[in-house]
């Protein structure tokens, strides 16, 4: 992989003319996923050692705050029966944006060529709901091996900043770094040190109210689309996502591989748990489990990953 | 275990008398989840073998109806985004009683001797969410090994009937049928046929609007206390629930594992196509894996469970 | 006006060749509103004389139930604020349908000719809000005369049947028997006794899940059109709605009156104590207050009419 | 009254000693607003010459921002039917706070002594809703003299500000410059130029997160609580609300009106629109409507209140 900043034109390539449309067939709603083939998850399975678990998933976002424009909703209820009773609560999400760890389905996102192969935005995203890229295709779970690239560690400082984006060559280094050679169907999990970032720059960057146009934030430059479809990668768990603004003026840079290479994102991990566990075993990869909600039409949902030793 | 309806004074001891309240701690908000350590993890992994996966979730439930009475929310939006865009929606849901697959947290039940370790759901209980006994204390999931007790296959009929509900000396019977030996930590999933009871009894059952008092179903019989607590199981997947009326005017019966054993309920599970792949392949144990959503004081959590074969 | 039931073509006439569309201009958004001018009001105001105060709301529609398929959402929350608190809620409404007293918009209906003033709703309604006819252009209130048109007292039948819709001739006798002259910008409260025929129909007509493919429910024929129609009508306030099935296969009767008329429609009204006073009083006109919700893009508001005696 | 600041004593003597309590009966749970009597409302109807409506609503307040940290709903459908079709929306909103106009039902405030009338909170206040106080009393709407008290006309300065609070003789000052003898169960709007304060002073004051502890806004002086008292005024429609912090380490002062007097605040009015159109009418008293959601236990309501002149 050339260690070199790509042009616009390049970028453009990496998003048209290496797309994966067709690839599973015009009408294939599943993806990268079709990549985590039944053997890809017995060897998935095949790493669970010690049978630790860890939760990627940050809190519920129920607090409001810079980050968080549309606070998650949890309304309760407590109900007597008889001698006894229940409790029972209502959750409400917008989930989509950079509080809630959240995956995004197919028909997340677009540019003027279109949606995951070849379909029209217009047609498909209606008020009832996605009728093509639902999440509910996903609903058997993104059960596969996944593999912790940890950039401050590689880089032996505590975040990604601004003026130093994440490189596809960087992900390639920190895998060799790590002993892992990457596999089709594999997930990779980009730990980035969001919270350590957030920490330092507070009311800055992933707590810039969403929806801000033009927001400023450290993450993974679009070098990294290359790498994504050069190792077939199924799914991309990160904390920090599309470094931003991307530099060429498109909609979309890393986020562009849902509709051009069908690979799931599961955005706003929380991953400084995970980086812990992995370096102190020594280990990179896991199983890795993410369970959506069978939502039909859904553009993503809430989830909680797992990772497991 | 003796084959006889027990009497209301042999209930009442199944919830006091054999109660796990200290078992792990007078504070302890993970409850029967301790049987599933890492050891008990890492051989449900040791399970998997084709690398099939099956989901046990139900579609997220939007339509009104019978047994829907609070349809879940699902909204639309799309937002323009440059040259490209994206479409986003909201979630919305008040996921207990029959409509929708979740996850039962430890705070969900009490009887009139209190919630799961003898805390006051008075206190406990709070606008805010439940302050003891929330899902979040299961966050790194439930991941252990799964048994599907198929009833109407044992039974040679299409599904449970309102007239001979689940006993647990047939759990027990079935169980041994199908060559599983239970060990503490396990899941099991208990099968009724609530989807073929349902198409010969539309409107009945478990289509008769949640909130109605004194509802009739078939189901489990207080009968299955006893097996579940000698077993040590941990987690509970049904599609049926407790039978209800339950027979000894209690608030709660099978469901009352909760607040006694600490036990997992996942209510209203889609179990019919697990069903046929474990007959198909004549196998009835997997590595199952719930993964709830992380909410703070949440009583509960939609989840889409998954069995890997 | 003739005394027979209307032929297609002309309940066709009766939407698209009396239309008032261009009728305020090409590019009104108030519609038949505009009849209600500042002298109206003044004169609404003039008929207040005794002071009393009648709303013509039904509760909130929180209980679930066959003609509430959406129950509206009612959440508490209590805070403690130092040596006080406070108490505050949620509430949150799917207002359209059967259940909930609310007003429509004119971006309410449509038919194959389009929405009010010949707009399309494929370009006006998005998923931000209507751009056209949405309810904030009534922000300033339907202030009017009411007049209650009492069906069940002009019959001596205490509700309107399946078998006899209302008809826009029986309307006139109503306001001669009442001894009312209509005017424009008039409101006329046209009462079908709904709450005794449902009393009398359980689980029928208002009490069938809104949704129900060609429902059944007495109320009023399309033949109340013109009738609306030639005596200017700014405002229809009803308990019971359109008769259904309408008889001529269109997609709206008297519905029709938004998009042809901009005539503003109060749905679901609870009018028998409105009935009740005016009986009493021997008086059938009164101020009609109504205050949508500001909601910019609104296709409609929950509201709380009152008429003032 | 002495112009003065009153001590703290002087100020739970306002709240505690002067009390509407049991002036309606033990059991009343209509407050102040017992004082708008038919009378009343035949002679606030009878302020009513040019029919001019004006409406004292802010926008449902959909945009995040500094003062409305839970963004209300409105999410959209439409619906095909036959020929034609419909759009519907969902309204949802958590609408105490800074940014919605709402109404305070009696239920909404207490302090150490207890809610209106002396009620425990306690047990007031459930998850149904609150069982006393509740928005439901009003039902028939507040329809009574509205009095505009224009703070900044009578300074001589854009709007209030946060070292010259609002006191109560002020208050008196204006009535009297404007003309106005003030009558029981009039409904006073007192004007502070909000929006202009806020033009000048963005992020801060009325735009600073609601539920932030002790904001720092201007507004109204606990001295206004015997100027409320004093002159029977039912209700209190303003833009601004309670100067804060009020400098006598109270829960509540200006808004102890709920639930000493029993009187209705109407919070975040838009005034300025008002304001406006009484300096050029040169006349400060109209009929003021305001009509809340019938919601059986609801805290309050969100409202349209509306200015007939």
């Amino acid at each position: 992989m050339e260690r070199r900043i790509p042009t616009r034109e390049e970028v453009l390539a990496y998003l048209h003319e290496r797309r994966n449309w067709g690839r599973w067939g015009a009408n294939d709603q599943v993806g990268a996923i079709n990549l985590i083939t039944p053997e890809k998850r017995v060897k998935a399975a095949s790493l669970v050692r010690t049978g630790r678990s860890v939760s990627l998933s940050r809190d519920f976002p129920k607090q409001p705050g810079g980050g968080n424009t549309y606070p998650a909703q949890h309304w309760m209820k407590t109900v007597p029966r008889g001698t006894g009773g229940f409790s029972a609560d209502y959750y409400g999400i917008f989930y989509h944006g950079i509080a809630s760890t959240h995956l995004d389905a197919l028909c997340h996102t677009w540019d003027d060529q279109g949606m995951w192969n070849g379909r029209d935005p217009q047609q498909e995203i209606t008020f009832e709901g996605a009728m093509f890229g639902g999440v509910e295709h996903w609903d058997t779970g993104l059960i596969t091996r996944g593999v912790l690239l940890d950039v401050p560690k590689h880089r032996g400082e505590p975040y990604v900043t601004l003026d130093k984006p994440v490189h596809g060559w960087e992900l390639e280094d920190i895998a060799k770094a790590e002993g892992i050679t990457l596999e089709p169907g594999d997930a990779i999990v980009v730990y980035s040190g969001r919270d350590a970032s957030q920490a330092a720059h507070p009311g800055q960057y992933y707590e810039v109210p969403f929806g801000t146009p033009n927001p400023v934030r450290p993450g993974l430059h679009a070098s990294c689309l290359p790498f994504l479809r050069d190792n077939d990668i199924a799914v991309l768990v990160w904390d920090m996502m599309d470094a931003s603004p991307n530099g060429y003026d498109l909609p979309w840079s890393v986020h562009g591989a849902i509709f051009a290479y069908g690979i799931a994102l599961l955005d706003n991990a929380l991953l400084q748990p995970l980086a812990e566990v992995c370096a102190a075993a020594g280990r990179y990869e896991f199983m890795l489990i993410i369970a959506p909600l069978k939502v039909v039409g859904g553009t993503g949902s809430p989830a909680n990953p797992i990772a497991l030793f």
